[in-house]
């Protein structure tokens, strides 16, 4: 687990405070330049992609909209007996 | 925290087992003849919404498709200082 993207553009929430992928979500967004940033959670860590949301929205991106939700399943192992929910939330500021 | 609907065809996830709530968005949508449901969490149950829908589609419906996906904070005292996050997540049927 790493809040260092895995591809451009990607947080991946891990086990570390909401507070470290809000930083690096609002670094891609504002230092970089992202257009969009895809915040991406599995299992427990979930409710906390949620949280990562609405705290950049709340505390730093007043005009931040959600562009898309996506609800998936990964296999944990190789044959797709063990599943894990997944959650995709791209998010972008809002243009006037 | 309760299974039953708050408005017709929502399912608040709350403490019970995730089984419960899959039960109970399967009875609204089959029994019941509900066009849609809405799948609504807070907090820590946000990803137990998540394996809900996951579930559903996989165990029960597999023409199961998300139509909406809300994200936002609610109040927990009057004076809006304490905030939570909540999910809606809002799925039907897909029609052939």
């Amino acid at each position: 687990m790493s809040i260092e993207p895995q591809k451009p553009n990607t947080v991946l929430i891990g086990k570390k405070p909401t507070i470290n992928y809000v930083m690096a979500a609002l670094k891609l967004l504002n230092d970089e330049g992202a257009e969009e940033v895809v915040i991406k959670a599995r299992g427990r860590n979930i409710c906390k992609a949620v949280d990562t949301v609405e705290m950049l929205k709340n505390l730093f991106i007043k005009n931040l909209v959600v562009k898309d939700v996506k609800i998936y399943s990964e296999d944990l192992d190789e044959e797709g007996k063990r599943k894990v929910s997944a959650l995709e939330i791209t998010v972008a500021k809002e243009r006037k």
